[in-house]
């Protein structure tokens, strides 16, 4: 059988086209600003980033799957391992790890030490409630969701609140088998 | 004297930070189908993303000046042949190139044949007023400003409206040479 997946992003992320990390840093920045001016409250903010990268997550899985020769993952356990590895090295460049297991493999942590999305930013005082890098949160529940996997993803730590590292808990809710509802003669 | 800049950005692309461009496209995607949905107007829209592209350039034009080695240009022509050939690759990984001087050398255009930020997009029928790259003339105009360059920047021919390759004019309106108004000494 052959490895799950490629040990880490490396090798896929230096064979894929690529933009500058400076200006996809501003662009997103002009993102929530634009979305804070429009929207005014905060927490509708954090909503629509969420719902923004959920609509990203969809699209981005199909180019993960196409790109990254990882093949069919056993469990969430092995998936999350994937994303952190393969699929943060693969789209931004960083790595990520995996921690904080619950006893039954559901539920765990994502860690991230370094996030070009917050390169030169700052929260004002009125953006404390804020989760500036909700688009993340919501590319991963996309893209989970198009392998049959329903989570929720939570930041628990984030450094634009003071924290020392970003922590995302996603939580396994359902695992939606794939079914084939028409046998291949039918 | 050395010369004002590399031929090219190739060089300099590859030893800077970068991030996954299905990415970006996907991210800027959601940038203007936010704004479509919350200005209504094709017009407001097109607006909106040349400020933000503004916006963006005029911070752009730092990471440019620090990474790029270019030294002084001297004169206007200098400068677009800098920035289609270093600062597109630099930036988005793609090189233009710069063609239809007026007599006077105020007045030209950059050819982009290959574009990320249009990956996977096509316009529906209630949006052809749309100039879908519009943050990347902000961006020119923002930067431009940055160096004393006052100037308008028109698309004259968009693949998303059926033309064979984007072609932006970009037109001198006024240069402000740096001055000192006071004395070192004073």
């Amino acid at each position: 059988m052959p490895p799950v997946a490629p040990r880490t992003g490396d090798a896929i992320f230096a064979n894929i086209e690529r933009v500058n990390a400076e200006l996809f840093t501003l662009t997103y920045g002009a993102i929530v600003r634009q979305l804070l001016t429009d929207l005014e409250e905060v927490e509708e903010v954090n909503k629509q980033l969420d719902q923004m990268g959920y609509n990203i997550g969809i699209r981005l899985i199909d180019e993960f799957l196409a790109k990254s020769n990882v093949s069919r993952c056993n469990d969430f356990r092995e998936t999350t391992d994937v994303i952190a590895k393969v699929g943060f090295k693969m789209f931004l460049g960083v790595t990520a790890s995996v921690t904080n297991w619950d006893a039954d493999g559901t539920c765990c942590s994502i860690v991230l030490e370094d996030n070009p999305l917050v390169d030169f930013v700052e929260l004002p005082d009125n953006c404390q409630g804020l989760y500036y890098c909700n688009i993340l949160s919501g590319v991963i529940r996309g893209a989970l969701d198009m392998v049959s996997m329903k989570t929720e993803v939570t930041w628990l730590r984030d450094v634009l609140r003071g924290d020392d590292v970003f922590e995302l808990q996603v939580k396994l809710v359902k695992h939606v088998p794939e079914e084939y509802p028409y046998k291949d003669d039918e």
